[in-house]
């Protein structure tokens, strides 16, 4: 089902709206615990939100399948995640800014060291510094050769991260990703995935060989490797579809990405969690709605340390007075997905959230983890979901029908 | 989703289905008290049911949005209401008994009363009684002249409350309100709100200049407001649908409107709640289908008065045993939708419900509300999917495929 009646329903309202999203929050006991990273923590600031929330559990996508962080942070935001399914060159290419237009192809690329023979020594070139990045992408810049009607940029990201465009007219985004996940083996070859693809794959190939050859003298970073193809998909704001002047708080490209490609303004990038709250803090006065973003309740899943995503949980719950003291009419904690150390990946279980607002129903739930939640007053539905009920907490929706 | 799935599922049996829908009845805690109306109330009879019952919530329309009663009602009968989402002029005409015709346009009217200059002075005549709403009525009738081609009809609802339908081909829904929703200012013109409507428009502002001048000399109700216009629109029945030969007892226009639309027979108007109920128990060998609507529950919502709505639902407590007699194979008891006595409005949260049947998988709900409901067997889901478990535990249902 889509939600875009929410849009014909949306009022102006002077209410505040906050998200906070802890990535990857929804864990799994692991043996020797007694339950999930978020049950071990000591949280009492979310407990005692969560005392007075509606809380319940989400489906990031729909029961049992595993989201990425594009789509499960479309559908937090209200975007179904089937629709607005852009790859990930789009999204990180979003998240420094970059202005796209309708006749724009974008490919993530890490940077990557082969030996004489062409094989992959290194899939991410010693995590080359960002500095060293730059330098290799002006040195691309100032030596490639372009086809005719076809523009190009290349824009360092992070770390061996970059992106590169592709402008000019019928180019597609269906082209395969040329990192062959191993090494010892050379790149594979950008391949059409369909047929409408053929141009665009030959130009990517014929720029590849040209990098190869500009960056040949280079001891590390000597090659690229193109992930996650994608053309660009103009997405209605949420300003536009929601009336909600938006902001996020989000450190990291990909979540910068997601919040860029739907119209919120970006915070400067912070250097730790505290200082997030704090920009929430001062910044409250300007926007409707606020996204916050922790990276690293994930990193630490991903790492598989469940103690440290323990920990991260701990330091987040500190700082969550900050966000109460500021009263907005409808406050959110949740997830995007869940991330156990157990599996050191995304996962697919649903995640807990709680919502606070005075126009809330209370339930009788009276701790913040994904097991008491389950008798949470929202019930269990998909995160596509929680814009809708955002907006009807903040008193920003009509009646439907007479 | 839709649900005409069930239409090829429904099969005919001798088994009865009551519906007892409690306007407005879910509800909030206030400060001061503890708990919404509904656990406020003293209802020993509706909480012995719920303990027999499978429970749960119901969201009326979808999670945060909140309904007007006529999608409301539609969706309780199994109707998605996107799909009949009629205008209130539309309900209010069927709900007297009006028979349309696919050439009808209808608009709901409030007599008003204007001073010299053209100005509101009360958009409701001072409510004006239904006795001097016919006498203007006729008045108008006798003198309008209506254009070629046209057919015109105007019969009172209640009180103020009136309905025009014009006949004729070519006529378009797409109307504004003339009522400005405040006094001191003209009413508004009936605008177009597409170019086909434009002839439709022009009709309308006619009628009304013509009416105003038929009205010059009433002090009060001198001029008509147009309200919600509409095209009819032919529903299949609920015997068509679902082989329900199903009867109404509600006494206001909206409700015994929409059940019309559905093809429910409607009981005329009783005086109270208990000659509501006398009337099931005296018509329950005649149908299979009852809906019995209980309005108050939402007007003393609207009227934002906690204790009195509490007082309504321990009226209405005290008829259960009524229903519980007649020994229904399926009885349930909910609401269309909240209208907490905080909000003094429709709202978005969902609704308890229970399902008593033989055939009914009983929960551990013990309390019949908002809270309790939680835990019921049914969960939290939309209520249009309502009609489909009443007609499977009325085995009334066939199996899909093989």
């Amino acid at each position: 089902m889509d939600n875009y009646f929410l849009d014909e329903l949306t009022i102006e309202n002077e209410t505040k709206i906050v998200l906070l999203v802890m990535d990857g929050l929804g864990g799994l006991r692991i043996p020797g615990k007694s339950g999930t990273e978020l049950q071990e923590a000591h949280t009492p600031n979310l407990d005692q939100l969560a005392k007075e929330s509606v809380c319940g559990l989400l489906d990031p996508i729909w029961p049992g399948v595993t989201p990425g962080s594009g789509p499960a942070h479309f559908s937090l935001f209200g975007y179904n995640a089937f629709e607005y399914n852009l790859g990930r060159g789009v999204l990180d290419a979003a998240g420094i800014g970059f202005k796209f237009t309708d006749r724009d192809v974008a490919a993530r690329i890490n940077f990557a060291t082969i030996d004489e023979n062409g094989n992959l020594v290194d899939r991410r070139a010693g995590r080359l510094p960002t500095e060293e990045n730059q330098r290799l992408c002006e040195k691309i810049k100032k030596n490639i050769s372009v086809p005719s009607g076809i523009e190009f940029f290349i824009e360092p990201t992070k770390e061996y991260r970059s992106v590169i465009i592709l402008r000019g007219e019928g180019l597609s985004g269906q082209v395969a990703d040329t990192d062959p996940q191993k090494i010892g083996v050379p790149p594979l070859d950008p391949i059409a995935l369909s047929p409408e693809a053929e141009r665009t794959a030959a130009i990517f190939k014929d720029l590849l060989k040209q990098i190869r050859d500009i960056l040949a003298d280079e001891p590390r970073g000597n090659m690229l490797l193109l992930r996650g193809v994608d053309k660009y998909k103009h997405i209605p704001s949420m300003e536009k579809r929601f009336k909600l002047r938006s902001y996020a708080i989000a450190n990291y490209p990909m979540y910068r990405g997601v919040a860029q490609m739907v119209g919120m303004v970006l915070h400067p990038i912070t250097p730790d969690i505290p200082s997030q709250f704090k920009a929430f803090q001062d910044t409250f006065q300007q926007y409707d709605y606020f996204f916050i973003h922790i990276k690293y309740t994930d990193s630490r899943g991903e790492d598989g340390d469940f103690d440290a995503k323990v920990k991260v949980i701990e330091e987040v719950d500190q700082q969550i007075p900050r966000l109460v003291e500021m009263n907005p009419e409808v406050l959110m904690v949740t997830a995007d997905h869940s991330t156990p150390a157990l599996l050191k990946s995304h996962s697919w279980h649903p995640v807990p959230v709680l919502l606070h607002a005075s126009t809330a129903r209370v339930d009788e739930v009276d701790k913040f983890d994904e097991i008491s939640c389950i008798r949470g007053g929202l019930g269990r539905q998909p995160t596509l979901n929680l814009m809708g009920l955002a907006l009807a907490h903040a008193l920003r929706l009509k009646k439907l029908g007479a």
